[in-house]
C-alpha cells in the first residue's frame, strides 16, 4: 500500500468509527439529557481512535468487511471512554484535563461522570448484543472476549493494581503485569472481535495477530509513559508530569528514559515481525507499527 | 403450593443464587485482591435477592428448568449489586450503611468501590455471555434484554433523574418515571430473562408476566420510601430518614404515607391479577407478591 492509500485508510475508519458511535450515542436532548451530554462529551470529541484502528487493520488482514467491525470497534471504544471517566475521577487519579479539554467530571460533575462512565460500559455490551449483521455465536463470542479483557481480570483489574502501587516502587516485571492488564487486555480485545467476525480462522495466523496485540499494547503503554515525561500538555492533552506527581512507577522511572524507548521500538519491531507473513492487505497492521515508531522517535 | 413448600422454594432459590455467585466471582486470594475482596463484600452478604426470586418464580411459571436461570438470575443481581455501590458512593447518596454494614467505599476506599462497581457490572455481562447451557441465540438476547435495562435509558438513567430532583418538588407523573427507570426496569428484566431461557412463548402469558413485573416492581420501590420512613435502621440496614436528608421527593412525601400505602397495595392487587391465569406453578409468583403485601402492612 502507498502512503495515501494508508492514509486514507486511517481516515476511513475513524470516519467509520465516528460515525457509529454518533448513531448508537442517545441524541443529547433525550432524557436523562445531562447524563446523555456527558457520554457524548466524552465519546465524541477527540482520541485517536487506536483501538478501532488496529479492529479494522485486523479485519483488514483477515478480508473481514469493515462494516462488520463497526460495532465491534465501537464497543472497544465505548469501553476505553468510560475507563478514561472513571480513571480520571478525584477518587482514582484525579486529573483535570483530557485530550485537551477539561475532564467529565470537570465538565459536569462527578456523579454524572460516575453514571455516564457507568451507561458507557453498558452501551459497549448493547452494541454488540445488537450487532445483527454477525451471527449469535459471533456476537456472544465477543461479548465474553470483550467482558473478560475488562474486567477485575482485564483492564479494571489493572488499574487497581496500578492505584494500589502509587507511591511504591516497582520493578519492571510488575510493571509489566499492571500494563499488560490495564492497556494491554483492551488492545488485544480489539484485534480479537476482528478474528471472531471472521469465524474459523488458521490457529497460526489467530496466534500472530494476538502477539502483535500484546506487542503493540505493551509498547502504546511504554509510549505513554515516556510522553508524559518529555511532551508538552498541548501535544498530549493531558496534564504534563502527573505520573510523577501521583508517585506512579513509569517505565522511564523504573527503567530510565534510554531504555525505555528502547523497549518500546523491540516491542514494535517484534510486532512487525508477528505479522510478517501476512500479504500485503496487512500493511494497515503494519502501518500502525510505523506510525508508533515515529511517534517515540520524536 | 403450601406455605411450606413455597418457603422451600424461596429457601431453594436464594441458596442457588449464593452459590452460583460465590462460583462466579474471583476468589479473594487472586490478585488484584483487595478488588475481589470488595467485589465478595458487596455481593455475597445479604440482600433480599428478590430479583433472583422473580426470575426462578417466573420460570417456575413457564416451567424452565432452575438451573438454565442460575447465570440469568446472579446476573441481574450483579448489576444489582454494582449499581448499590455506586449509588453509595459520596458524589452519588453518599451514605455509610448499607445491610446493616459499611458501604462499599466505606469498607475499602473510594476507588476501590467505583472499580468494584465496574468489575461487577463486567462480569454480569461475561456471566450471560459464558451461559453455556443456553443457545447463543438466547444468550444474546439477554445480554441485549440486560443492558437495555441497565443503561442510561434504564436504571443508570433513572438514577441521574433521581440525582437531578434532588432539592426539586417532584409531581407523582414524574416520581413514577423516576422510579420506573430506576428500579423497575431491573425487575422487569429478571422476568424478562425467564422468558428469554423459554424459547418462543404465548404473547399473551409474555404480555401478563411483564404487566406483573411492572407493578411489582413499582410497589417495591413505593414501599421502599415507606419503609425509609417508617422503619428502624436495624430493620432496613440502611440509614433512616435517609432520603429526607437529601431532599428526595419520595411517595409519602409526595402524595402522604396513607396513599403511598395504599398505591403499593393496588399495585400488587394488579400484579396478582394479571398472573390470575396461571396455573399452579405460577404460586411462587403470588406468593412474592403476598409476602411484599405483608411487609407494607407492617
Amino acid at each position: 500500500m502507498t502512503e495515501q492509500a494508508l492514509d486514507a485508510f486511517r481516515a476511513r475508519c475513524v470516519a467509520r468509527v465516528q460515525a457509529t458511535l454518533e448513531r448508537l450515542l442517545p441524541a443529547p436532548q433525550i432524557e436523562p439529557a445531562r447524563l446523555h451530554e456527558a457520554m457524548r462529551y466524552s465519546v465524541l470529541t477527540g482520541g485517536k481512535r487506536i483501538r478501532p484502528l488496529l479492529c479494522y487493520a485486523a479485519g483488514e488482514a483477515l478480508g473481514v468487511s469493515p462494516a462488520l467491525l463497526d460495532r465491534p470497534a465501537a464497543a472497544v471504544e465505548l469501553i476505553h471512554a468510560y475507563s478514561l471517566i472513571h480513571d480520571d475521577l478525584p477518587a482514582m487519579d484525579d486529573d483535570a484535563l483530557r485530550r485537551g479539554r477539561p475532564t467529565c467530571h470537570k465538565a459536569f460533575d462527578e456523579a454524572t461522570a460516575i453514571l455516564a462512565g457507568d451507561a458507557l460500559q453498558t452501551l459497549a455490551f448493547e452494541t454488540l448484543a445488537e450487532a445483527t449483521d454477525l451471527n449469535a455465536t459471533a456476537r456472544i463470542a465477543m461479548v465474553a472476549a470483550l467482558a473478560q479483557a475488562s474486567g477485575s481480570r482485564g483492564m479494571a483489574g489493572g488499574q487497581a493494581l496500578d492505584l494500589a502501587a502509587e507511591g511504591k516502587h516497582l520493578d519492571r516485571v510488575m510493571l509489566e503485569h499492571i500494563h499488560i492488564h490495564k492497556t494491554g487486555a483492551l488492545i488485544r480485545a480489539a484485534i480479537r472481535l476482528a478474528l471472531l467476525a471472521n469465524g474459523p480462522v488458521d490457529t497460526d495466523h489467530a496466534a500472530r495477530l494476538d502477539r502483535y496485540a500484546k506487542c503493540v499494547g505493551l509498547a502504546f503503554q511504554i509510549q505513554d509513559d515516556v510522553l508524559d515525561v518529555t511532551a508538552e500538555t498541548t501535544i498530549t492533552g493531558k496534564t504534563r508530569g502527573r505520573d510523577q506527581d501521583l508517585a506512579k512507577s513509569t517505565y522511564p522511572s523504573v527503567v530510565g528514559l534510554a531504555e525505555a524507548k528502547e523497549m518500546a521500538h523491540n516491542l514494535l519491531t517484534d510486532a512487525l515481525t508477528a505479522v510478517s507473513v501476512f500479504p500485503a492487505r496487512a500493511d494497515p497492521l503494519r502501518w500502525v507499527v510505523e506510525s508508533l515508531i515515529v511517534r517515540t522517535a520524536a
